[in-house]
């Protein structure tokens, strides 16, 4: 008999699961809280981009070659930061990859309707504007999910399994975790952001006013700016701070006067008006960190993927990546274990999630304030040398493991990481220890002479 | 104009807030998600015993003094812990206070009945079978709470004032939350808890097998075995223990035989019968501990009180009298600072509360182990001298400030304590040194002799 899953959440991850059971076979129902989105006014979503690097692309082909070709085919690579000084002339890119492997830039609104669009041609029932309320028989053999509709009627499913992805503040989660013993942390970061935008050149011969092929930052140690490329030649800019550095800038001439001496090409290129508006209009949005653990119900029946079971601060560009990569662990388990899957999942994923929530906050530190030391520099100049050599063998940059080597898992990644850093650090002290010889050398050489 | 508040959860915490602010002139409405405990058959109730004590005591006569009269009537006062060896045939009494003060027990569900009898004579609206499914507009000047009631209808409500006391998996938490930063930590401990039950004697002269003035004790390490009185004669038994520990006992013959060899007595007064009935049908309840900041919204419209703020242990018995604190010192500010008493809550709170759970917490150690040990019990002892010399100045024990001067804030008592504690130290060290001196003196002069 055909096994049922339902699926509470039609973000990114949630509609990739519901692709990736139905492809095995399940007979899928995937319910949202929200309207069908491609029904909605753009402006009441989300705009933040993402980046879809290795783990992501993998996830998707995973589930269907042709379905990840069709979606990804309007990604923007990136192949490298571009760092803009605080005078506003000059900038310097960083490659991401030693082989010209880049991140791809992409709208999250859209990637959600191109899943959604993939969803229409499958045989999985769309369920909108059904709200969670009760999650009941876990204990039992076939699990409940109550909804309240939108006319204010209560809607009843039960299902063989159930798949929370209902993202960082999950219903589903809040529901599941009444019936077992799941440790749960939310913590808030200090850090505020704001969106705002670069619009499309006037320029005849591209749209672009800053170069498409990277990811912009203006890093300023306590705050920085970052920038991503759209289709359309707009930029999606968007300003991260501690909450005090926002909550100074008391008024409209007070945040520009700080936007034009900190960012002044930026200043030039969002434009005051742009600027002024987002000042009075543009929601601060808050950052945090959701852990849990374990992410299944003890019966093996109900599990949490994606922001519901790990949400991360974005500063390495893997929340999404990691949530797709949920899906195929997952799907990898059920393909081999059947019905111990997601008993089995938990264990499996739990320092890989612990180990990239990790990261996406340390990034932090390397974005705004790393990226310009000289000390950085230099150690990741000799990363990346010894990284070429080893062409992908016996050394390989973290970020090169994290975003590029999606058979790399995030925890062994780290581990690794931690053996080249004890190199590169004899490395270093051998550089410093030669300069001090031969610089003591030309000393005596110049006294004796 | 009369200001409204809306309380969510009907439990020991949220009546005792209804009462209070119905106390303060306020309009008040209590939702419950259950039906009227008063109609329902008592068996689907926790049963647990509850030990109120001088902070609960204080925050009901608080807010009514002949209520508190009338609602502690049928408390059962404990003066001390009864601590049960394994041989089943000594006990031995370690009194609690210093000048005879008890701790009072009661049943959960009874005193819950006598608030909601309380609430029937005032004028506060009370709603059962009433869900919390939504918490909109904590950003306007007017929340509103949205219910789907038992007819499957949604009943949206607004108020001036918002109170979740919904205790520790608290729904009103989780959607305070989603539109404000709330750390929150959740995380469960590794033990388990049974519930049993002693019945009452056949003795004509008393209904109670055991003494009924004490708490008793079965310490041993790793798990114990605790009993509070009842009026009727009875006594309600819990059984904590590591997971591990339980999870060993796979049939009803090894669990009996465990509870034979290590808690010999009690295994009798109890009865075999009833021990095979708990082990096949009385469920295994967990232990965790919640803890969140801020407690307010911004906007100082909502608040979390109770254990939808702080779920502890209960090794302290400091939860539920807590909980009433929680109450007193809110309507204490609400009383000098109007408006602004939710925001000024979280703050004043904090300490006490992150106190008062760390305390329940190691507070396991000290009734499962340290009560049978020598060192513990000579510290007690020159605590307790100490103690009665001072008479409540400046020398206080630590039990008796948590649990008989609810004048002394937690965060207060313990930083006390810790003064003490070093003293105590010194103390010891000079009882060993004198010790060690004298036997030196004594040898040098049994060989001088």
């Amino acid at each position: 008999m055909t096994q049922t899953v339902g699926i509470i959440g039609a973000g990114l991850v949630g509609c990739l699961a519901a692709l990736a059971f139905a492809e095995k076979g399940f007979e899928v129902s995937l319910f949202e809280l929200r309207d069908d989105p491609r029904k909605v006014d753009p402006g009441n979503l989300r705009s933040i981009n993402l980046a879809v690097s290795d783990r992501g692309i993998r996830a998707l082909k995973y589930v269907d070659n042709d379905m990840a070709e069709r979606v990804l085919k309007h990604v923007i690579p990136m192949y490298g930061r571009m760092i803009h000084d605080t005078t506003g002339t000059k900038q310097q890119s960083q490659k991401y990859g030693l082989f010209g492997e880049g991140i791809n830039s992409i709208d999250r609104s859209f990637l959600n309707k191109c899943l959604l669009d993939e969803i229409d041609k499958s045989s999985i029932k769309v369920y909108y504007k059904h709200r969670l309320i009760e999650v009941a028989g876990l204990k039992g053999s076939s699990p409940t999910v109550v909804f309240s509709t939108d006319e204010n009627k209560r809607a009843t499913f039960d299902f063989d399994y159930l798949v929370g992805a209902d993202g960082a503040h999950s219903q589903f989660r809040y529901q599941m975790q009444k019936s077992m013993r799941m440790n749960i942390s939310q913590d808030y970061i200090d850090m505020q952001y704001l969106e705002l935008s670069i619009p499309p050149s006037k320029d005849q011969e591209s749209p672009f006013s800053i170069d498409a092929h990277h990811l912009h930052i203006w890093p300023r140690k306590n705050f920085m700016l970052i920038a991503l490329p759209n289709e359309n030649g707009s930029f999606t800019v968007t300003f991260f701070s501690p909450w005090s550095v926002m909550e100074q800038l008391k008024n409209e001439s007070e945040f520009l006067q700080f936007f034009k001496s900190n960012f002044p090409d930026a200043y030039d290129l969002i434009g005051e008006d742009s600027l002024k508006h987002a000042f009075h209009h543009h929601p601060r949005g808050s950052l945090m960190q959701v852990e849990v653990y374990p992410y299944h119900d003890p019966s093996g029946r109900a599990i949490l993927i994606g922001d519901a079971a790990h949400s991360m601060v974005p500063f390495y560009g893997q929340g999404m990546n990691c949530g797709f990569e949920d899906v195929r662990v997952l799907m990898e388990l059920v393909d081999k274990h059947g019905a111990d899957a997601f008993k089995l999942y938990s264990p499996s994923r739990r320092d890989d999630l612990r180990t990239i929530c990790k990261l996406a906050l340390d990034n932090y530190y390397e974005m705004s304030s790393k990226v310009v030391s000289k000390k950085y520099l230099l150690r990741k100049k000799i990363d990346g040398i010894l990284g070429k050599l080893a062409h992908g063998t016996w050394w390989i940059p973290l970020y090169t493991m994290i975003s590029f080597r999606g058979d790399i898992n995030y925890s062994d990644a780290v581990a690794r990481e931690k053996r080249q850093s004890r190199v590169l650090k004899g490395i270093e002290v051998g550089f410093y220890t030669g300069a001090i010889l031969a610089a003591a050398k030309a000393l005596h050489w110049w006294k004796n002479k």
